[in-house]
């Protein structure tokens, strides 16, 4: 049986998952596969965890990425240090030296795929790359392989557990998003520094990959418009609730005459939504193909061993290749995308219903005054609920709108956060059908 | 750009829609996949079909498979034209000519798969079959590739979507079995004649293979306990619903000390489980794996486009190995299936809570004597529930057990059953917790 060597940069959490997922379920890999896979040698910066991970006698250890390079026995390399850096380097280098490369990197992927995808290409080295979306969930293969016969519509995705774990933790307890954002690091599923996470830009990343395989356009995160969390208020999740409705943090990509929408947002989701019941630190995307039709797939988003799970399945998919067609890869470099094309449509001209809470003095006319320049933008309302009555002190008044267009929306709520009786800046979320 | 020649034999609902499939997102898949399509021969019995199918001229239309087979050009047989006999003559006779096969026969896969992929083997052809199970679900390649690297410790599915629409809508309308049954026929979700979907034993075919790839074992149908939806009567719904449970048509496959339990029957599953959310016709499938933890898969179960869908990517992925590897696949005939190896546990050896229904004559002393058969096989009971009082006549008993043996439970049923105040066979439940 054929073995394929692997050099494992980066031995955290994920690289050590990945580590003791070949030591540990190896035999039954092999048998499975057909091919052998060996950890040839590994490398981090960091002496302890080199030491750990690396038992046995034949297995290089290094403090260096090029000493991994330079081996030419080395078929994959597996990048999990993180970031846009070195990582970068590390994984050009890697092709550059005819080694393919498996990598859960996915804001170094999303802002350099083209340049990355090009020196694979060059190469005929494969870029794999399951695990940089959803952890466990097999999301890439499927809308790679799995849908490729079918013209996406739309990608849904709860694409980030951290922001749905303080979600979900607010909405069953009530909690404010400092406490729930505070459990959350006291259980590693929140970093220290949670910016990434809460601002949406992790969830932007990952979009951004599903979006380029999905729709074959030339996307950036920056093309994503992006809303993070942490403006979200527990009223607000009741709000939400009371009119049947779960707050989740919705990466969303849907392809329509407008133009291909990409947005992460807040975002009010029928209760009786599949993606309504996805708790905690689960991922949940849905992909609807013209001929699929809806299909959802749920799972681990993150940890140690979910995300291992993808890359050992990345590195398989990779050995056999090598094993039974050849050590290059003519094909599978090919991303669906083409180069120049660009249909992404203006957040402006998003056409959505409506969550406003306004905070107003309790006085007679002021939702008259309110209506008024909502109609003025050709915003109609569906429902107004204003729960509290204190005349002339400040009181929320909620109201869901029927379908209007963004930019009108932040046109009337410009002019009507400039009023005298607004006592703070509205909040205004999108809902989604 | 390399061409890949397709031969379709049956041009029916499903080989229809993948007739349609390629002619219409033909280019879109090139594209994508880097080689090109073309239906090069379709065959069907029914002239009608065949007219209907092939308006390009350059397409051999015949009746008979033979002469499809004797077309050195064409690379891939799609066998969709069902069943156990001539289906079978099709794909042996397709590999022996040096064909690939992608096909979505499921009863045909569950019970010979060992001589055709012993074939396959034989020819090194792939026999691609994603659609046999879950219709557009990636559940085939998920457990293949996906979850590779992972011991998998249970697959439970919705694998069949004319009962769970039958469930379903037993339980939204509260309507009897034959009336939902009616309705599914009405619909085109149940065929005239039922009796494969009702009885348990297309699932059980689903499930087998599905077993076969997750636990690779040597498992055929007959080794799945399998039990139909035809007893459940609305009330049974309506007491489950009562106690938070929903009822479906699970199949489950379970890894454990005991073995491997294979089992279709009708569950109660707690509401709040997301399986409990699939409704109408179609499908989920939960892996857990080891490292993956658990992994939902939801989506269309069925119908023309949604199981061309996974057809056509059977397709592509031979036709890129075609393409870019070569003529002959090397490796992916291989099953994980360890010949010989079975540890299928007895159903008798089962432990479940279960739900049971006593149809009883109601009169002092009557509980008293069930419980103390139930005791006497060492079934514990957690709640019952008496609704209706008409001393003398007969009433339903429910009883929600403990975890008990279903060797002693049977034997307890027995028993009961045979006591003068039982009027009707008690209904006997499995709960999944």
């Amino acid at each position: 049986m054929k073995t394929v060597k692997i050099g494992l940069i980066g031995l955290g959490i994920v690289g050590g998952g990945v580590y003791e997922a070949i030591r540990d379920n190896g035999k039954m890999i092999s048998r499975r596969a057909g091919v052998s896979l060996e950890i040839a040698a590994v490398c981090d910066k960091d002496e302890k965890l080199l030491k750990k991970a690396a038992a046995g006698k034949s297995v290089l250890r290094t403090q260096s990425a090029g000493d991994v390079m330079k081996r030419k026995d080395i078929d994959v390399i597996v990048e999990l240090i993180g970031g846009v850096g070195a990582a970068k380097n590390i994984i050009i280098s890697a092709l550059r030296h005819k080694k393919h490369v498996v990598t859960a990197n996915k804001a170094l992927l999303s802002e350099h795929w083209k340049e990355i995808f090009s020196v694979a290409s060059e190469n005929r080295m494969f870029v794999n790359f399951e695990a940089s979306v959803g952890g466990a969930i097999p999301i890439i293969r499927a809308i790679r392989q799995s849908f490729v016969a079918n013209n996406i519509e739309r990608i849904y995705g709860i694409l980030n557990g951290t922001t749905n774990f303080i979600l979900s933790s607010m909405s069953e307890s009530g909690c404010s998003f400092n406490d729930a954002l505070k459990m959350a690091q006291e259980k590693g599923i929140a970093e220290s520094n949670p910016e990434l996470d809460i601002s949406g830009k992790d969830s932007a990343h990952k979009l951004a990959i599903l979006s380029l395989l999905g729709f074959g356009q030339d996307i950036s995160p920056a093309d994503v418009y992006t809303e993070g969390i942490t403006g979200i208020k527990p009223e607000d999740i009741n709000n939400a609730k009371r009119w049947g409705y779960s707050v989740k943090l919705l990466a969303i990509a849907k392809n329509d005459r407008g133009g291909l929408q990409l947005r992460v947002h807040p975002t009010l989701l029928k209760s009786s939504h599949i993606l309504s019941d996805v708790r905690g630190a689960d991922n949940a995307v849905l992909v609807k193909g013209d001929l699929a039709d809806e299909s959802i797939l749920f799972g681990k988003g993150a940890g140690r061993e979910p995300t291992a799970s993808s890359v050992v399945s990345d590195i398989v998919e990779i050995a056999k290749h090598i094993a039974f067609a050849g050590r290059e890869n003519p094909v599978e470099y090919r991303l669906n995308y083409s180069p120049g094309k660009r249909n992404i449509s203006r957040i402006e001209d998003l056409k959505v219903p409506f969550y406003l809470k306004f905070s107003v003095i309790d006085k007679p006319g002021v939702l008259a005054s309110i209506s008024s320049i909502l109609a003025k933008y050709r915003i109609s309302i569906a429902t107004v609920a204003q729960e509290e009555r204190r005349e002339g002190e400040a009181v929320p008044v909620i109201i869901l709108t029927h379908v209007a267009k963004e930019g009108n929306m932040r046109e009337a709520i410009k002019k009507i956060d400039k009023m005298e009786y607004i006592t703070a800046k509205t909040v205004v979320l999108r809902i989604e059908e």
